[in-house]
């Protein structure tokens, strides 16, 4: 049969493969979540858990691979846009000041932690300069998807955290930039200038006239267009466009996404909202699991290794919360904790403790 | 940079291609349907063309790849699922047999007229009926979306459709079964029992009973669960669950896509359909697009090919039509010919005249 219709042996293979591996990363994902709540813990850490025991340390069921990287990725842009949708630029502007005090201090003292530490510890100057720069990177899926699970989009500090994860974004490109500038020894400060200009430029740019812009194309996409769904589907154009502009512009995917979802905040029917949580719902289990996917026990396998893990992962954690909240202190002192612990998760620092772990060990 | 964090070159590479290749597909899709639904013309339709044009015969742009695949086949599950949510299994029994006779006449005329024009073409017995076999192949994915879309899917019509084509898609893997049995030279009477008796057993028992278990089942999903979209978490696992055991049954998994939202039809809140709503709108264009890619103008260089996959594309349009159209002839004659219309549309028909095309030029 197959030598002579060979795409049907491909489909039906294929078919039995992609419902398997959806079923099990999704309904574990949902499991874990579900006793997680049940046991007053964080669904969201029952989710990773879940990656972590189909991954190759526990179980060893499920890879990542090309198709779990993507989904995950489209689910973490829905989250990143979902919770653009509920934020207003005004209420964000009203809270710039402390926010970009927060990213700055957020910036700075992860850095010199990492670096301290690292020279501390033996290491060369490069090197360290690199471990402070990686201490320095935040990833706000979590920390969104959190919020929006527990309907705090709407408070004040959750505001700070967005607004401070954006400015941090672009800090953290900035960061890298020098920092590997340096290491070619090669400081070009135009082209730092061009890199600093792009990543700013297309952030305020979007923030300061998308909404307008968008407060005059929605209208429009309304009665104009023959499309069934035809406002989600601007919408989602708008999405994935300023998610590549981003990227193009050097900042995260998922900052595009937000900055999508924030520019439709104030024009967009609810039906958007609910679609694009039907979205969200079905994708934000692959990038919890995703996450715990590559935790990798084998790289953790002599002792100094696991210190030295151990001790940057909690200098990464309470130097954000330091940084982070001494910049956030005017939100008072209340606000600056939530604020200091809002920013400490981030999906990279497991990548990042691993990447190290393997290049020492 | 890339050298000591690897993982950071791949991620930025990584995001710019896949918020690329979002963009591309969808927005060129969502684009061309806009497009013909404004000429009056089936936005369908202008989909697929939008997948034939980033194709490799035109632009070259998109190529398809595990990752549309995925996204393609998410897609179409979610469409069957959605129209499967429409329909309750109490709608489906009534129009039973006439459903049954579409679906057997729908099986029969075109293996007769495949294997028929094949000999006329001067082809061997074993080839002929292959090319039979593989008229009979329905994939139900189009006409779901274009009664999904016209809103449609409550017309006598469309139910004797959805059915017949749930019916026929057993049929199909019968005749699959015994034709490559035949070729092998090895009817196993036994082993084809086994096959049909898997397939109809599946199919009987969740169309059976599915709706009984779900009335009992949801109800609890919604007092008991902390999920936050506790029934939309449990209609997913059922959904893929289903797919899966159809594989294994033999079906194909959007069958039992359809089966499980069958099931949960009677059971679930508005707010599931919403939620699917979101999702299908998302991946459906993936599924057409994908389609589309695979449409390729180089497997018809000469002459005597191009006629022959022509004759061959009419005979399977108009076979099906008349075979089911007779088959659905006591339904009234304006809906015999709008069943034997709606039974005409398959995905795979592209791809095996393609095939066909390929293993003959």
């Amino acid at each position: 049969m197959t030598d002579i219709f060979p795409f049907l042996a491909f489909a039906a293979a294929d078919h039995v493969k992609l419902s398997l591996y959806f079923l099990l990363v999704f309904g574990t994902a949902k499991l874990m979540e579900e006793i997680f709540e049940r046991l007053g813990q964080p669904g969201i850490v029952g989710q990773i858990l879940a990656g972590v025991l189909l991954g190759p340390s526990i179980l060893g069921w499920v890879e990542s691979n090309e198709v779990l990287t993507a989904l995950a990725e489209l689910g973490v842009m829905f989250l990143l846009f979902r919770v653009g949708l509920e934020v207003k630029v005004s209420e964000m502007l009203k809270v710039g000041g402390t926010a970009l005090l927060t990213a700055v201090l957020g910036v700075i003292v992860p850095f010199l932690a990492g670096w301290g530490l690292s020279v501390l510890w033996g290491r060369g100057t490069i090197e360290s300069i690199f471990i402070g720069a990686a201490m320095v990177a935040t990833s706000v899926g979590i920390t969104a998807q959190v919020l929006a699970a527990k309907g705090l989009l709407q408070a004040e500090a959750s505001r700070i955290i967005l607004a401070a994860a954006v400015i941090d974004d672009v800090l953290g490109l900035l960061v890298l930039a020098v920092v590997s500038a340096m290491a070619e020894g090669n400081v070009n400060v135009g082209e730092l200038a061009v890199t600093a200009g792009m990543a700013i430029g297309f952030t305020v740019l979007i923030a300061g006239f998308g909404t307008r812009a968008m407060s005059k194309v929605i209208p429009h996409a309304r009665q104009r267009l023959s499309l069934a769904e035809g406002q989600f589907s601007v919408a989602l154009c708008l999405l994935f466009g300023l998610a590549l502009l981003a990227t193009y512009a050097g900042v995260a995917a998922i900052i595009g996404a937000f900055l999508a979802g924030m520019a439709l905040a104030e024009s967009v029917e609810h039906r958007v909202h609910d679609l694009t949580n039907g979205v969200t719902e079905l994708l934000v289990p692959f990038f919890l699991v995703g996450i715990g996917l590559h935790f990798q026990l084998s790289a953790f396998r002599d002792a100094s290794t696991i210190v030295f893990a151990v001790v940057i992962l909690v200098a990464a954690a309470l130097s954000k919360l330091i940084g982070c909240g001494l910049g956030a202190l005017r939100a008072g002192r209340a606000n600056a904790l939530r604020i200091g612990v809002g920013m400490i998760p981030r999906g990279e620092v497991g990548m990042v403790v691993a990447q190290i772990g393997r290049s020492l060990g």
